[in-house]
Order: structure tokens, then C-alpha cells, then sequence
């Protein structure tokens, strides 16, 4: 792609540094921010920057939070000793819209990629044992995505906490609720029949 | 969507303001700045400022660039008196792309569209008619969409030159080179047979 215009180019350049953003999808994104009034880019400009640079984690589960201690964790009606081990904040958004769950979170931040360069060291897998092992958790749900990189992390996880002796369990994989079985993939449906539950804990979800 | 953090929130928001970009999207693209050195996010905020702030367009042409006469017009080895109008840079750069143009351009900024509250006076037309008033043009190319609003453009700038008897046409539409006749839409085969040119001529384009 050859620019007539340098700062053009830049602009698009850094836009294409984004994930999934190609350098047409770029040079789109950039012209209608020239075809908008100039206060729209300032007010993107100054939002990412502002979020990159005041941006805070809980000190207690390391989610995204303003405040030193998140909402989540600040609230004494949620219970403390159930926590769910999750990747980033997404998962928690996800959960929490659910309004099933009414226990604590702790966001590892990834998860264990040797091709990536993600070792244990580069999530707060440290913070997770220590809570441990002060006694401060009754029962550990296992919240990653079932891949690969996901079962490395949940098992590293299981061997450093092992010791302490809490309940651990991981969330139910099987059909999606209104899914038909003749579509779903073989994993899928295996797990779900594997792990089938009573039915009449099925009714009380209803 | 619920945020934990108004910092997010707000860089999701302004984020996604950008045409395509759901508030799903805008959230990966913000944690995924999050998860980069500062500095990533301070390049992008201000190669959006700087490109917003200090543009230029071209004074002959319209087109974005960093000088007074764009690189194009200030060539003297293009020809000024051949002109093809076209929508908006991208347009400049595709046509620039196949080596095979070796005139000038005009970019209007836009098509003439009602719906979106975009009329005549919105683009560059009044420009344009006054370099064929003074003589400046021979042949005029249309090179816009061909849409609605791409008809209504080329038919207004059309109907306003209609004094100055310059010649004007129109880009070749028809099937892409290579592409099988059998899967072409209806209108593009169709204006393929309609507007069939000389078959001497199209062994020059080999
Ligand atoms: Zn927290
Ligand atoms: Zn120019």
C-alpha cells in the first residue's frame, strides 16, 4: 500500500497494529475519523491513553477495577471461600451476567503458553496458592477454556495446591441448552453423557 | 455489558464508536493494549491526533497529502488535461496500483446521498467544474461506484459541465478478468455484452 501522506500512513500503520485489524480495515477505521468532527479523536486518543496509563487491578483477585479492591470482592454478601479461576475479565463479565454465581473470582491474566512465551511466572498463580494456603478458600472452580493451554494451566495449578486439601472442581462442558445432539461435536456430546448429572438437579435449574 | 472499571468502560466506548467495531471487539482490541508496553497505546493516541489535527488535502486534486500539490499533481510528467473522478483516496490508491493511469485525479470526498444528508455542496464538485470552466480538462472519467448514489454523483457533475463540450466517460464495467461467465450476476454479464469493445483492442491490455 503506497500513501500519499505520511501522517496518513502512520495512523494507519499504528491502527494495524490492533489484533485482527488488516491495513485496509485500518485505512477505513482512520478515514472516517478524518470525515468526523476532530473531538472524536481526541476523545479515543485520550480514553486509551488514560486507561493505559491509570489503569488498576484488584488486590485481591487482579481483575480490572478503579478501586484497590474491586466491587466484587468488597462486597460481604458475596462468599469469599468460593472462588473461580478465570483467564481475564471477559470470563468474568460473562459469569457475572449470568447472576448464577455469588462467589469470589481470580483472574490468572492468561494462560500457561510455552508458544507464546506465557510461563507460570506471567500469571498470578503465586497470589492464587498463597490465599490457599492461609486457609482462606474452601472450594476452587476451574474456569479456562477447554484447550490445551487451558488443561496445562488447570493441572499445573492442581500439583501447587494439592497440599492444602480444598475441594476442587471445573465447570460442566456438554450441549448447549436448546442445541440439537445431531449437530453437536462428538467431544462435546461424549463429555455430556459422560458426566451426565441426577435429573432432578436439572429441574431445579429451570 | 457491565464494566468493573470506568477507565475500560470509557476506552470500550469511544472504541467502538469506529464503524464495525462491536462493543465485543472494542473490548479485545482494549485488552489487548492493556497487555502491550505503554508505549504502543501512546504511538497509536498520537499518530491519531497528529493525522487529525495537522491533514492537508491536495489544492488541485483534494486528495490527502502532506503538501500544498499533492505528488501527483506536482508530477510534471502526468497528464493534467485527463481527470478521473473518484470517490475518496482509496479509489487513488487502487487505480494507482495498476500502473495504468497516467492522468490526474479529483476526489469529491463522497457521492451525492440524501439518505445520509450528503448533498452537492458537501463535496469538492464546485471545484472541479471550475478547472473545465477555465479550459484545464479535456476528458473527464467517471470512476465512482456504481450505485445509486454513484449514478445520482456522476449525473449532477455530468448535467453541470454540459456547456464546456469536453468528452467524458466512464470506467469499463463487466466480469473480472479470469472469472467464469456461469457465476457472474445478471447485470455485470449483461453490461459485459452491452459495452463489448474491439477485440484488437483488448489484445493490447495483454
Ligand atoms: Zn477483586
Ligand atoms: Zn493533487
Amino acid at each position: 500500500m503506497e500513501f500519499s501522506s505520511k501522517l496518513l500512513e502512520n495512523a494507519v500503520n499504528e491502527m494495524s497494529q490492533l489484533p485482527g485489524i488488516g491495513k485496509r480495515t485500518a485505512l477505513r477505521l482512520v478515514l472516517h475519523l478524518l470525515k468526523q468532527p476532530e473531538q472524536q479523536s481526541q476523545k479515543l486518543a485520550s480514553a486509551l491513553l488514560q486507561m493505559r496509563e491509570s489503569i488498576n487491578f484488584c488486590s485481591n483477585c487482579h481483575n480490572i477495577s478503579d478501586t484497590q479492591l474491586c466491587k466484587i470482592c468488597a462486597n460481604p454478601r458475596r462468599d469469599e471461600k468460593l472462588v473461580c479461576v478465570v483467564e481475564d475479565i471477559r470470563d468474568v463479565m460473562a459469569i457475572e451476567n449470568t447472576s448464577q454465581y455469588r462467589g469470589h473470582y481470580h483472574v490468572l491474566g492468561g494462560k500457561i503458553s510455552p508458544m507464546d512465551g506465557v510461563g507460570p511466572g506471567d500469571l498470578t498463580i503465586v497470589s492464587l496458592v498463597e490465599k490457599i494456603k492461609i486457609g482462606n478458600i474452601s472450594e476452587l472452580i476451574f474456569a479456562l477454556s477447554s484447550t490445551m493451554e487451558g488443561d496445562t494451566t488447570n493441572f499445573y495449578i492442581y500439583k501447587q495446591i494439592e497440599p492444602y486439601n480444598i475441594t476442587t472442581t471445573t465447570i460442566a462442558r456438554g450441549i448447549s441448552v436448546g442445541d440439537e445432539l445431531e449437530y453437536a461435536d462428538e467431544v462435546t456430546l461424549g463429555r455430556s453423557i459422560l458426566h451426565r448429572i441426577p435429573f432432578e438437579s436439572s429441574l431445579k435449574s429451570l
